[in-house]
């Protein structure tokens, strides 16, 4: 390991986001993004293995949360409040940066087919491990899918809101929030 | 366009299975996928941009149908009797052949990262295409993405089952009973 570069992964993340945003995320290089943050390329590779996976690094720290989260609700938790239980977990380890680079990242997610299938096998890795969690629990499998499903997109949507400036609420009051929503969605369909 | 090569798309996606479950999806090029298919490399081209896509090159005409089948429901359909003629519609449309590959493009994709990868974002396309078509029908954005969602599960496990050489049903009857098995799992949820 090369000597301690304060912050080295928020500054390769806020370069990356603003280079994808500036000149589109094909025409940027690794080398640009390292530059840009005032790092090496090899300071670059210690903390990611490609340019894609700048935007992408929280999954495994999440899906964990998320995990742990089932894991740790009461026994006689439902489905839907074992999921409430992780997302509270997860959302509660999100700092003031996230906040602030959510805007530039869904927009260049949103941009970017690329990013877009990114995201989408990030969504379903955070519901498998969610599910899996719920399975361990007992949960029936379809069930299982189903609840991790609406725990994930709450988790999206609330994401959405809390990145917005003019919002008010804490990430995981927003998430408990587009939990019940989308609760009261799923009670119209059956 | 050169002449016509008869079945030229099975005969590269058949390739394509063999070579990626022989020797991995890594270790095959397309030259390879063309030679085995007793075709040329141009040939491939013209069916297919990469050897990613050879196995989902049926998605934007899925996503077509389902959203024919969304819009094509009676007017007073629920979203879940919206999204069960959808997976009418589609699934009436697969061939004997595309039940023959399914258990080596199942295994193929499971074992393949860059696949599943793959997979997850045709799974989100096609969410997409049916929430579209709910939408369109004034079904509010929160139902018409968590029925959309069912549909697909209900899609992609009717299809797991149906490429089963064990199965009798057919792949609509089998995209039916899955729909309703989510259906009743959604209930216990809410």
């Amino acid at each position: 390991m090369g000597r301690w570069e304060p912050n080295a992964r928020e500054r390769l993340v806020w370069a990356a986001l603003q280079l994808f945003a500036e000149q589109g995320y094909d025409a940027t290089a690794v080398a640009q993004i390292a530059e840009r943050a005032g790092l090496t390329k090899t300071t670059f590779f210690r903390h990611f293995p490609d340019k894609r996976e700048v935007l992408f690094a929280g999954q495994d720290i999440h899906a964990q949360l998320l995990a742990d989260g089932i894991a740790a609700a009461p026994d006689d938790a439902t489905p839907l409040e074992a999921v409430a239980a992780a997302l509270d977990a997860v959302t509660a380890s999100f700092r003031p940066i996230q906040r602030e680079f959510g805007p530039r990242l869904l927009a260049v997610i949103a941009d970017t087919s690329e990013l877009r299938e990114r995201a989408a096998f990030k969504h379903a890795g955070l519901v498998a491990a969610m599910a899996e969690g719920l399975r361990e629990r007992g949960v029936p499998e379809l069930t299982a899918g189903l609840a991790a499903e609406i725990g994930v997109r709450a988790f999206d949507d609330a994401f959405a809101r809390w990145v917005d400036p003019a919002t008010e609420q804490t990430f995981p009051e927003l998430a408990r929030q587009a939990l019940d929503e989308l609760r009261a969605a799923a009670a119209t369909l059956t």
